[in-house]
């Protein structure tokens, strides 16, 4: 298999997503081509590295993401690949990369060289399509770039546990479709900070005492019935392992979402408190 | 071939459908992934009905249909897959498929019930690619669930003949992208009811006395050419064979369509009356 | 291989774009398809006509492009294919083809006369997909239509060269996604026309004196970084060779871009004006 993904933020109306697809298919026919999103806001770092992170290891080994977001090259923003968890990320270095190397150590990092093989006029993404049909192929990385040792980051991703240990001070860090918003806050890290104690989950005024194991886990009984929970506020670790703020069959552009109802915005402040 | 469609409210900007693709071409690397549409209205079984009733037949027999739509799984609502048509159908049992089955009577249904196989935490959504990649493999229905011999339905995606046969009341299930307005009342409906007899389609205050073969049906004559009939309303029978209230040449956000022109909204009645 | 494209105004919501691919690939199984928009202005030509323009040579030769705006078949407007620059191009004949017959001329155009071999009830789309997929699978244009020797044409799409060569005068023909503004001036006519001279580009009460060769090309130096010039104007020309006017870092929902910050419209005039 020769699986490339595609995240931008191109939108889906001008001609940039059926281009870039055409380029990879006219260099690698052989290329199974995937979108995971092209409507990431525009140059939102933030948008674009939590999407891949939630998105890429639903796809097998040897998988090459291309991520088209701020993808500009300039003397401040290299152009990459990464070798991570047996994946393969190619990007502009500004910090896109973050949640995933926060979390395990990269394999390989090469600062790609190559640009000026081509006829002047290669795009940056016809670079990158280049980068990935020849990793695709099976291609090392040596040949693409020169090694180095590390990546931006960018610190508003990670969330903070407090000295003492009492708390985790996180952030919203995406809203999806849902209006549902995902925090920087891991259950992996709530674990390995608990050892043991129980804890809640606070913003503004509000706090939530439980974690639902699933949207509906709701206490139905004779008297009530899941419709009657249409509406409450609920957290739950999502498929990315995330803690996650919803409402219960919300819909955005109706009867409101977890960031309307809620007050809850990209940024704000989540806090873990262990009791 | 091994085809596996996607209907479901994911939406387009977040990780979901991607992921979804990964998790699919992971277990079954032969598969064919089509996109029906990912921006039904988030929760809303009667689009999805229509939506998936009125793309099913272009696909080849055997194709698998997934359907995420208020798809997760609990007490009211099981998992089925369904043999229909020669088709397979994968969703929750919340009426989604109640336009199918009242056309035709479904060949197997199964209640699946294969959950406990997978690791805890296991979604709805990887249960779903489970079975359908088992299916799209040609694996058999009764490994994967309990049949069962009958589907929740929705009745008011259901239009009904007056008992004197003098008129169907139906209504508006679906507005389109150009804002046409598209009714539960199918033109084999018409023809059994009608025996013969010729009719009106009346909304509101509005009558259309006749039935376009096409959008651009209008009579063009030395004085009036095609243009001059833009903006004019008609109906027809759409390619899913149900009648459609139309403006030619619509455009919602420039000159208006039939939902905001006729004033004619999601579940407003339209009538047919025999003459 | 045996690529198909798309370029429609169906939308990505309705169930059009999905019924589609399944008609293309229950007619033609080997057949891969690629999507360029389904989000095109409703019946906008010149959209449609900048878009597939812009996108086409990304992919191989002897690749079919079917473009479904205002495609209906009506007196006016025949069916036809063409054959030019070693593509096959499938629509109506409204003049959406204008922009690649502007550059270089067809090999060959076939006005499509096949519909009344299908049975009643063939939908306009339907019969290019059948087109589509006899010339994808090799098949000769001479089975499928009457040889014609011209087009429509869209004359709007075309700029100007004052007859004293002073001057170029075009328009805006296209707004993308990052609400950069693209013109129909292409570098090929600047430079045919220049013989020499410098230039600027002059729109509304503004000018741009210089030509970016990409977005970042601003003078960094130890006061500024790249950061300071977020915001500022720019000219460049696109990868598809027309002169487009930006502004570095746009975000047509927050901080605003080309169209909305310098109030350029779809068919504004920009002038050349040669110096």
């Amino acid at each position: 298999m020769s699986i490339i993904t595609l995240t931008t933020d191109f939108g889906l109306k001008d001609h940039f997503v059926g281009a870039l697809k055409g380029k990879i298919i006219t260099e690698h026919p052989q290329a199974q081509i995937f979108d995971i999103s092209h409507n990431v806001d525009l140059f939102n770092i933030s948008e674009a590295s939590y999407i891949i992170s939630a998105a890429y290891n639903s796809f097998p080994k040897q998988t090459v993401h291309i991520i088209g977001v701020d993808s500009e090259r300039t003397p401040e923003n290299k152009h990459i690949a990464m070798q991570w968890n047996d994946h393969y990320f190619i990007c502009a270095d500004n910090g896109i990369l973050s949640i995933l190397t926060q979390k395990i150590v990269p394999q390989k990092i090469v600062e790609i060289n190559v640009h000026d093989r081509f006829p002047e006029g290669t795009s940056d993404m016809e670079v990158f399509v280049k980068v990935a049909c020849h990793l695709s192929k099976g291609g090392v990385m040596s040949v693409i770039g020169r090694e180095i040792s590390s990546l931006k980051t960018i610190n508003e991703l990670q969330a903070i546990v407090a000295s003492d240990f009492s708390s985790i001070k996180g952030a919203v860090v995406y809203i999806d479709h849902f209006g549902n918003c995902v925090t920087n806050i891991s259950q992996k890290m709530i674990q390995d900070t608990a050892k043991g104690r129980s804890f809640e989950v606070k913003f503004g005024t509000k706090t939530i005492r439980s974690i639902h194991k699933s949207y509906s886990d709701f206490k139905v009984t004779d008297k009530f019935t899941l419709k009657d929970f249409e509406g409450e506020r609920l957290a739950l670790f999502n498929e990315a392992d995330f803690l996650e703020i919803a409402i219960y069959k919300s819909n955005p552009s109706t009867v409101g979402s977890a960031t309307s109802l809620l007050g809850l915005k990209f940024r704000d402040t989540v806090t873990i408190q262990f009791t």
